[in-house]
């Protein structure tokens, strides 16, 4: 085993040709050890191990800089730079993360990356960074074909191409994105395959780079002498590898979808370790529905940007849905404002994806969207402590990001059956641009009926009217509202339960109304308590006597938490909020 | 005179090539009377005149739907399309706004546009809901040469190049954005230029867009026949048309930044009819002490996207600074992930733009920039009720943006001073990535030797300390806690004067101890109520006795208002604010 005797890449570089292609079919073994343990991404990395051979042998890291694209490709990396233990030891999977991380290792790790289409970005600032100060390092940025089709990598290749001095681009082609790729620059990608680069025409070329093509992508030695090519190069380059995602391991290059992540699985056959819960998931349910409703809706057309199996959207509905499903790449910004303008031009389109990438379009909800107020709508997904917890993918933030933008409603269902009617309500109306918080934790059912009409906003809902104390318990939070109100029952205490409904204002006739029989108006979200909906009604009631409790979580970093932990921390369980509210009102 | 005749694009059907090209002097002449007396764009108007003649004689607008980028260039639109009222007739030219807007003329324009890079993406829903809907007319959008470098156009092109049914991209190349060009993509235009477009690499092509090219781009004959040949094609195609910016008017073709957007101006020679004020202005005054500070500072680069003259870097100062000066183009996405890396690299980067526009960049400054913690400075203008007022360019909406995302630290300084000394702090740190939030409004001098240090997160700055009321006025509202203290004083109270200096954290020490002997904490910000950082103070003492009343601005869309009425409806002025506060405290 060379891998044993590889603590940093120095210490490859006294290996052979051959001995470094064995190293990468072990880096490839201990790959598939820690993600058929652990689950994690398959595709992307199996098929870029001989590439990371290559690159640590012929580049000095750390000195030359490495950059990923959002890093679904570091694991043979990080394999090489100290960390294998994550890889080789089942006992040590989680002392390592899935990302890029300078937290994890400084040295070796530039970024902390997660989100697509920064690479080449980030790099620009390496490079302007050396350019600076004197210093003479390679940078290499290394990004994926999916990802070429986000803005910002479009923008740092703009950039990079002007600057002038040394600059390496590898574009990882494995034919593939998350799912299928789209846009017009894939045909012309394959067009650049085909041609093994030599087609006139060339993307790379028109934004001022020197290009050079490497069919044998997961070849060791053909990697070796393309990149000792351009080593110290002085100036701009695209090197372009054709790869295949899931290399060396037959089930995951057989269907590259499903093994671009997976969760844990036998080695043998790739068949799951244990099966998937049957349980309901919420943003599932709603994928169904909104297939179902492809069929009723002649105009209704869902969007994605990247990643369909958010809602479920596999191959299969994909191809059913045909016209009225489109994927628009790892692209959100254009697929907020084409959302807007198929709503202006009457049709019923609806973009969904998680609420940590939905950053991307801030300025396409404000401006493209909110600003011209056309009946779009968005679904925000994954928004709750109990989502996504790893450093770059945290989705609770939702709230300040979107609530506080000018005529745009941002509404928070609380069951599948209040999700589905605000759903058929925002396709149907012509009135607002709507934002939806699709409840991601549990997945509770309508005990009445619900409305099926929100043009009259920011009403809220109030479940049950008690006195002294008002819970208002937004979105999938709702049901800890319900259980604090019936643990204050027992202490004798008739609290007020209010659905608020919409996060994006308040019912300004309602708080007033509660003034007359209420000490403390409680508010609870699953998410950020900075700019939070809480923070509205506290300043609706800065002036009165009408006390008010915020419960959320700290405006702060997270990493890998357990769930559990973060809600005693932050006084969210719900024997932590009954107490909280008794010692104010006692 | 034809333009008196033409009160819809129907009216120049029947007009000879010879009378269109007579039509748009005319025109020109009208947008000449509009900006000389009222100022605006200037050269992207002017160098647009005979296209959009063109198009209005070719295509059938409103049924065709014309989508223009930015909208600098849609003044002689709008001069055909039933609203040269605005341009002719002085005394109406307020009728009239500056950028494309559906409010304005629900017919003739598609969307409300005033961010770059948006036409394709917008456009794309166009054609897509036409697609769905079984619609047959003609999609166009305008792009400049200066919008490609966003990275929003990239996606949209990407989509479009895809979608396989009519679209026609409008290329308008002048050679220019608001400055010159920035990015890889203008070496190649040039070569498109200068091959005639013949040249075998081409971005457009890449995309997967047909391709033409026009020479005479403000040759009305030459346009139609280009435009004729595209109208109702099946695919989507790119008419790469080279036009003159400020064709026409020879001070605007002399120079063509200045002349991008001017103040009123006298026709004859271009000289300004008023002298611009000679008062202090902060965001100049700050590009100076840059300018300054790169010849003391080798480590320090200044970035802009697209709009240097933010802080006043004209063409000589840019020079000046070589490399420590980079523009990106209108890549906002990419000057805050190069910033992100060369702060990484070593190097002290400070990025500079409108808030409004900086909401483009709302993921890469939570993910590129402040998940990473890299000590980069993002230098935040216009931030004010007192900033630009047009619909889409508002910027008071920074707070809710900004001060919400975790691990950036955001800070508004209260006078030239203060910004300076939280400049130099920041730019030398190697601690925190930090946003500054630049005056705005008035250009206040501190009367005392303001702190050099700001390590000490979220630590309030208390001027006086009295009883009763707590007066926290942050950036450049401080001056009106000012006032408002002093008029306290005079009616017996005794109040505390606080500049907050940090919007994204509070200082739990300090608003703890006021509690001892404050009946009423009272906030004032140039901005937002919703999600401002007066709303983290009333969260605060929510559960306490002391009262909190936050001043700020109604969450609403805004348009060419009237500042002091905005005071006014929102309870801003000094005497409604201690008014205010009197009722409370009573």
């Amino acid at each position: 085993m060379y891998i044993e005797k590889i603590d940093s890449p120095k210490d490859l570089k006294d290996l052979s040709i051959e001995q470094l292609s064995v190293l990468a079919d072990e880096v490839r073994a201990g790959v598939l050890n820690r993600v058929s343990n652990h689950g994690g991404h398959v595709g992307p990395n199996l098929g870029f191990t001989e590439a990371t051979v290559a690159l640590h042998y012929v580049f000095n890291a750390p000195e030359d800089k490495i950059v990923f694209d959002i890093s679904h490709q570091s694991y043979p990396h990080k394999m090489l730079t100290g960390r294998k233990e994550g890889f080789l030891d089942v006992s040590k999977i989680n002392s390592i993360s899935g990302y890029s991380s300078p937290l994890e290792s400084p040295e070796y790790d530039n970024f902390e990356i997660g989100h697509t289409s920064t690479s080449v970005a980030l790099a620009s600032g390496l490079i302007k960074g050396r350019d600076i100060l004197g210093g003479t390092e390679n940078v290499i940025a290394v990004i994926g074909d999916g990802s070429l089709s986000g803005g910002e990598a479009f923008e740092g290749l703009d950039t990079v191409g002007e600057l002038g001095t040394n600059a390496i681009i590898i574009v990882n082609d494995n034919e593939m994105s998350i799912a299928e790729n789209h846009g017009g620059l894939y045909g012309h990608l394959r067009e650049l395959r085909e041609s093994k680069g030599l087609c006139a025409n060339n993307y790379f070329k028109t934004l001022g780079f020197d290009y050079t093509y490497l069919e044998e992508g997961n070849d060791v030695g053909k990697l070796i002498e393309a990149f000792q090519k351009v080593k110290d190069i002085d100036h701009p380059i695209v090197v372009h590898i054709h790869t295949e995602k899931g290399h060396g391991y037959a089930p995951a290059v057989a269907d590259k979808e499903s093994w671009h992540w997976n969760f844990p699985f036998n080695l043998e056959d790739g068949s799951p370790k244990k099966q998937r819960g049957s349980g309901e998931y919420i943003p599932q349910m709603l994928g169904k529905w909104l297939f179902e409703e492809t069929k009723r809706d002649p105009k209704l057309v869902c969007i994605s940007a990247g990643v369909p199996a958010i809602l479920g959207f596999n191959e299969e509905i994909r191809t059913k849905m045909g016209k009225q499903h489109i994927d628009v790449g790892i692209a959100e910004e254009e697929a907020v404002a084409l959302a807007s303008g198929m709503a202006k031009r009457g049709a019923h389109p609806v973009f969904t994806t998680h609420a940590t990438f939905m950053q991307r379009t801030y300025d396409q909800l404000c401006q493209d969207l909110a600003v011209n107020g056309n009946p779009a709508v968005i679904n925000v997904t994954g928004s709750s402590i109990y989502g996504m917890n790893d450093f770059t993918h945290i989705c609770f933030f939702d709230i300040p990001m979107i609530s506080h933008i000018p005529n745009l409603v941002y509404l928070a269902p609380t069951t599948y059956e209040e999700l589905i009617a605000m759903e058929s309500w925002a396709i149907r109306q012509e009135q607002y641009s709507v934002a939806i918080r699709v409840p991601e934790y549990g997945a509770h059912h309508a005990k009445e009926p619900v409305d099926t009409d929100y043009s009259d906003l920011n009403k809220f809902k109030v479940a049950h009217r008690g006195n002294t104390v008002a819970v208002v318990a937004a979105g999938d939070f709702y049901q800890k509202g319900e259980a604090v109100v019936k643990a204050l029952q027992t202490d004798g205490i008739d609290a007020t339960l209010i659905n608020p409904r919409y996060l994006s204002g308040i019912d300004e006739a309602l708080l007033e109304d509660l003034k007359k029989d209420h000490q403390l108006v409680a508010t609870i979200e699953d998410g950020s308590l900075d700019g939070g909906f809480g923070e509205r009604i506290a300043r609706f009631y800065g002036p009165s006597d009408v006390k008010v409790l915020c419960f959320g979580v700290k405006k702060q970093l997270y990493d890998r938490y357990d769930v559990e932990e973060v809600l005693r921390e932050n006084h969210l369980t719900d024997e932590q909020i009954v107490e909280d509210i008794k010692r104010i009102i006692k």
